[in-house]
C-alpha cells in the first residue's frame, strides 16, 4: 500500500504551506520543501508544486471552510523572498506518464476552482500577493483569486511561458480565465501567452491581468487594507468557532477494497470494475444545531461526502485500470432525506451551508471522473435526495423490477427530495434533471410532482429516471453482460464520449476549463513535439530548445 | 502541382453525387463510385466517404444556394439499394496522417454546418432519407439535416459505432447533435452509442434518433410529402433563376504562389508563412439587382469570397508548415464600402442576401483556420467593412504609423462599416467586436461611433482595435522578429492556444463541435488504443478486435 496516493493530509503534516490566523484574514504561505516531491527524480524549485503540494493545498482550503468559518479573506502569498510560484514543476512532468498528467491537471483545476467557489458561495474570498516570479501554473493560481496583487520591484511579473518555452498550454485553465474571466483582449492574450518574461508593472494593470500594482515599500501594507475590505465586505455571516475535520475512518484492504465508515469500495479486477456502496445513515439526526456542532465531522452527512470524495479520489489517481465505477446505496431513504431535511431547513446556519456545498462539489467530482459510471437500484437501496443526485450523475441506471428473492426489503425505489432540483447544479449550472431532460422542462415537472413519493420501476421508468429496469431473473445477467461489453471498449474512446455526453447543453467557465481547454491540452500532451525524445518537456532543463515537427495540424 | 487537394469541382466531373431538380425540391443522391478515392489504398464501399466525396458535397450545398435559389427543400438520400451512407471510409482513416485526419474532420464538419446554415438562413431545408445502414459518418450527416426520415423494413438502422468498433468517436458533430440538437437523454445516447447495430423502427422514433419511420413501401411517397411540406413553409421568397458559380481565375506558380483575381497568395518557405492578399474592386458596384445578377460570379464580393475560401482551404490542406497566415489588402477603402453596402440596401434579394451569407461563412473558416493569423494594415490597404473583419478574426494586427517612405498612400488607415456590428457573427454568435471586447459594451460602442471614418493608427489604438503599431522605421524589423519568434513555436502548442482564446464568451453547438468535440477526437487521433499497432483502426477489417490498453487516463 505504500505506493498510494493518499489525498489525506492535515496541518501537522504539511510539508508545503502554512497557515496564520488574526481574525477574519487568513495569511497562506507557499513554502515548498524541494526536497518533498511526491515522486522521485526531481526537486520542487522556486516554489514549483508537483500532486503532492496540490493535495496540502487542497486540504488548505477544504479546513478554511469548515474549521475556520471566521475567515473571510485568505492571502495566498509566497513564503519564500521574490518568487512567488514557478508553476507546476516541469521535470516532474516530463517523467510524469500520460494518464498522471491529466489526471493531476484535472485535481489542481478542481482545487483551483474551489477558490472561486469559496468566494463565491461562501465569502471566503482569496487574494493572490505576488512578490516576484509567478509563472505559469503559479499565474493560474492567482488566476483562481478574487483578487490580484502584484508588487512593483521592476522584476516580478507575471507570466504564461508554457507556449514558447514548453511546448504546452497553460492548461489548469490560464488561458480560459485570461478570456472568460479577466476578459482580456485576445490579441492581448496572445501576446502574453508569448512572452517567456510575462508583463510586469503598469502594463499588468492595464491589460487587467492583475487588479492591482503596489510599490514594494507599500506592498506588505497594502495587501493587509485589501484583506481587511474583502473581509469587511463579504457576504459571510458573523461566525462562530469551526468544527474539526478528525481523520477519516478509513482502511486499505490487501486486495484494493477500501473501507470506511459509510462507504465501501469493492474491487473486481478481472471485470475491471470497483463497486462504491453508499450505507445510508447509522446515527440519528442532529436535533438541534448544537448538536450538528458537535456531531461535526462525524454527522453522516458530512462524514458519507468526505468519504466518497475520497474514495473517487483514490480510485482516479491509484486504480488506473478499473474502468467501470458502480454506485450502490443500502440503507432507509427516509432517513438520507431526514439528514438532508435538515442541513436545508438551516441552512443559513454556516456549517449546515458548508456541508450542502461540499455535496455539490463531491457530485460535480463524480461528474468529472473519467470513467464509465453507473448505478444500481436494488432492493434495499437509498437513492433518496442528495443520494438521488447520483443516478442523473452516473451514464447508466440499472433498476430493480418487483421483488427480488432472497432479498427482504420489498421492490426497489427512489425517492427524490426539493434538493434534486437546485440544490446541487452541475458545472454547466443547470440540475443534473435539467440537463437530463434538455428537451423538454415538462419532464422535469413531472418529476417535480413525486417529491417524497417513493417511486419503483415502473413510475420510475415512466418518469424517464432510469435507464434500463430487469426483474430478478435477468438482473445479474443483463448487468454482467453490459459490464464486460464496456470494459472491451477503448478506455480512451469511452473518455472522449462521456465527456461530452455528459455535459449537454450550456457552457460555463469551468465546463470550458474541463472540456475545451482540458482536452486540448491532452492532446499536446500526446503530441511528440512536447513529449517525444526531443520535444520541449523532455528537453526542458538541458538548454538545448526542443525541435518540432512543424507542420500544422 | 498533381498532388494538390483540389476544392474547386463542379457537377460535370462529379463522381458521388447526382442532383436532380423538380420545382422547390432538389433529390440529392450520394452514390459513391468504390474506385474514386482521392487516394490509394482504398475502396469507398457502402457509400463511405473520403475527402474527395465531401469536397464534391460542399459543392453541392454551395452552388444549390447560388445556381438553384429556388430550391427550398433539398432530399438527401442514397442512390444504392439498402444502404445509405457506412460513414467515413475507415482504412481511408487507418492510413491517413494525423494531419490530414484532423483536417478531413474539420472540413466535413464546416460543411454539415452548411447544411444547418441553409435551413436556418435560406429556408433551403435538407431532408435525409435513410433507406438502410446508416452508420457512424452517415448517421452524422443526417443529424446534420433538419428532418430525418428512417424505412421500417426490419433492417434499416442508424448507429454510431464508432466507440465500440473503432476506439474513436463520432466526431462529426456527432455526439454534440445527439445532446445538444436532438436533444437526446443522455443515458439513450450512451446507450446507442454502445451498439454496433444500432438502433430502427418505434425505439429509433421515441428515442428522437428520428423524426419519422415509415413503412417502405409508403417511404418514397411520404418523404416527396414531406419535402413538399418543407417547401411550402419555407421562408425563402420566391424565386429568380440562380446564377451561374464560374471557375475560378486561378494559377498555382511553380513556387507555390496562387494567383486569384482578387487574391494573392505568397509563400515564404524559409519564414514558415504565406501571405494573402486581397485587392480591393477592380470593377464598379452594381448599379441595379439585375446588373448585380448579370455580374454573378464575376462580381467583387462574390469572386473575392470564393476566391479566399478556396485559397484558405489550399493552404490548409496541401500547404502544412506554413504555420504564418498573413492578411494584407490593397486598394480603395470606400470602394469595398460600397459593395458592400449595394449588398445591404438589397439584402431582400436573393443573390445579395446570399453572398453576404457567403462572406460570413468564409469568415467563420478564418477563425476555424488553425494557424497563427496576423494582419498587416499598410498604407494603402483598405481594411474597411467585411475586410475590417478579418482584423477582428486575426491573433493580432500590426497597424503601420504615419507616412512610409516610398509610398505615396499617406497613412494606413481601418474604416469600419455598419456590418462589423451584427451582419457576421461567429460561431459563438457574438460580432468578432463583441468577442474582442468581451469585458465592456461600452468599447463596442466607443468603435460605433466611429462609423464610415477613416480611423489612422492613433485613433485605432485608442479605440483598441489593433494590436501594435509601428513606424516606417520600426515597421519591418518588428513584423520580421515576431514572425521568426512565432515560427519557432510548437505548432502544436499554438494550435490549442489558438482554439481557446479565440472563442471567448458563450459556447454554441457550432463552437462545441469545434471545441470540446474535435480536441477529444483529436487527442483519441492520437491514443495507441486508436492509431497504434494493435489499434482499433488498424485492425478494422482484419477479424482481429484491436488490443487495448486499459489504462484510464
Amino acid at each position: 500500500m505504500s505506493n498510494l496516493i493518499d489525498f489525506q493530509v492535515d496541518p501537522t503534516s504539511y510539508r508545503h504551506w502554512r497557515v496564520t490566523y488574526e481574525g477574519e484574514v487568513a495569511n497562506l504561505y507557499m513554502d515548498v520543501d524541494e526536497d518533498g516531491g511526491l515522486f522521485d527524480g526531481y526537486q520542487l524549485k522556486l516554489n514549483s508544486y508537483d500532486l503532492g503540494v496540490d493535495i496540502e493545498l487542497a486540504d488548505v482550503v477544504q479546513r478554511m471552510r469548515f474549521e475556520h468559518p471566521e475567515i473571510k479573506a485568505v492571502i495566498l502569498q509566497s513564503g519564500k523572498d521574490r518568487v512567488f510560484c514557478a508553476g507546476a514543476n516541469i521535470k516532474m512532468l516530463g517523467n510524469a506518464a500520460h494518464a498522471h498528467k491529466v489526471n493531476f491537471c484535472k485535481f489542481t483545476n478542481e482545487t483551483r476552482n474551489t477558490f472561486e467557489a469559496a468566494g463565491a458561495e461562501s465569502g471566503q474570498h482569496y487574494i493572490a500577493a505576488i512578490n516576484g516570479t509567478c509563472a505559469g501554473g503559479g499565474y493560474e493560481l492567482a488566476l483562481a483569486c478574487d483578487y490580484i496583487m502584484l508588487t512593483d520591484d521592476g522584476s516580478a511579473a507575471v507570466a504564461l511561458p508554457e507556449v514558447p518555452l514548453l511546448a504546452v498550454l497553460p492548461g489548469t485553465g490560464g488561458l480560459t480565465r485570461l478570456t472568460d474571466k479577466r476578459k482580456i483582449r485576445r490579441d492581448r492574450a496572445d501576446v502574453f501567452c508569448s512572452l517567456v518574461e510575462g508583463i510586469k508593472g503598469a502594463r499588468a494593470k492595464s491589460w487587467n491581468l492583475v487588479d492591482e500594482v503596489i510599490t514594494n515599500s507599500k506592498f506588505a501594507e497594502t495587501v493587509e487594507q485589501r484583506a481587511g475590505e474583502f473581509a469587511a465586505n463579504s457576504t459571510r455571516a458573523a461566525s462562530d468557532a469551526g468544527i474539526e475535520l478528525n481523520p477519516l475512518y478509513r482502511s486499505f484492504e490487501e486486495n484494493g477494497d477500501v473501507k470506511y465508515s459509510s462507504v465501501n469500495v469493492t474491487v473486481d479486477r478481472t471485470g475491471r470494475s470497483a463497486t462504491i456502496s453508499i450505507e445510508g445513515p447509522d446515527s440519528a439526526v442532529p436535533v438541534s444545531l448544537t448538536d450538528l456542532v458537535e456531531q461535526g465531522s462525524d454527522t453522516w452527512m458530512l462524514r458519507c461526502a468526505r468519504e466518497l470524495d475520497d474514495a473517487l479520489l483514490h480510485l482516479r489517481l491509484n486504480e488506473l485500470e478499473l474502468g467501470n465505477l458502480i454506485f450502490t446505496t443500502r440503507g432507509d431513504a427516509t432517513a438520507v432525506l431526514a439528514h438532508e431535511s435538515f442541513l436545508m431547513t438551516h441552512k443559513d446556519h454556516w456549517l449546515a451551508h458548508e456541508i450542502l456545498l461540499y455535496w455539490k462539489r463531491v457530485l460535480k467530482r463524480i461528474d468529472m471522473t473519467s470513467r464509465s459510471l453507473i448505478a444500481l437500484i436494488e432492493p434495499g437501496s437509498c437513492f433518496a435526495g442528495v443520494l438521488a443526485e447520483i443516478l442523473f450523475a452516473v451514464d447508466r441506471t440499472y433498476m430493480a423490477e418487483g421483488e427480488f428473492e432472497d432479498n427482504d426489503h420489498g421492490e426497489a425505489t427512489i425517492t427524490l427530495g426539493q434538493s434534486n432540483f437546485g440544490l446541487y447544479p452541475m458545472a454547466n449550472n443547470l440540475t443534473r434533471l435539467q440537463t437530463r431532460f434538455l428537451s423538454d422542462d415538462g419532464l422535469v415537472e413531472a418529476v417535480q410532482n413525486h417529491i417524497g413519493q417513493p417511486l419503483n420501476s415502473d413510475k420510475s421508468d415512466e418518469l424517464e429516471l432510469v435507464t434500463y429496469c430487469f426483474d430478478d431473473i435477468d438482473w445479474e445477467d443483463e448487468i454482467r453482460i453490459f459490464l464486460e461489453e464496456r470494459s472491451n471498449f477503448s478506455p480512451d474512446a469511452l473518455t472522449g464520449m462521456e465527456a461530452n455526453l455528459r455535459f449537454a447543453g450550456p457552457e460555463t467557465m469551468e465546463t470550458r476549463i474541463f472540456g475545451r481547454l482540458t482536452a486540448w491540452q491532452n492532446w499536446i500532451f500526446q503530441r511528440p513535439n512536447a513529449v517525444g525524445e526531443t520535444g520541449a518537456l523532455q528537453r526542458y532543463g538541458t538548454g538545448v530548445r526542443g525541435e518540432y515537427d512543424k507542420k500544422r495540424v
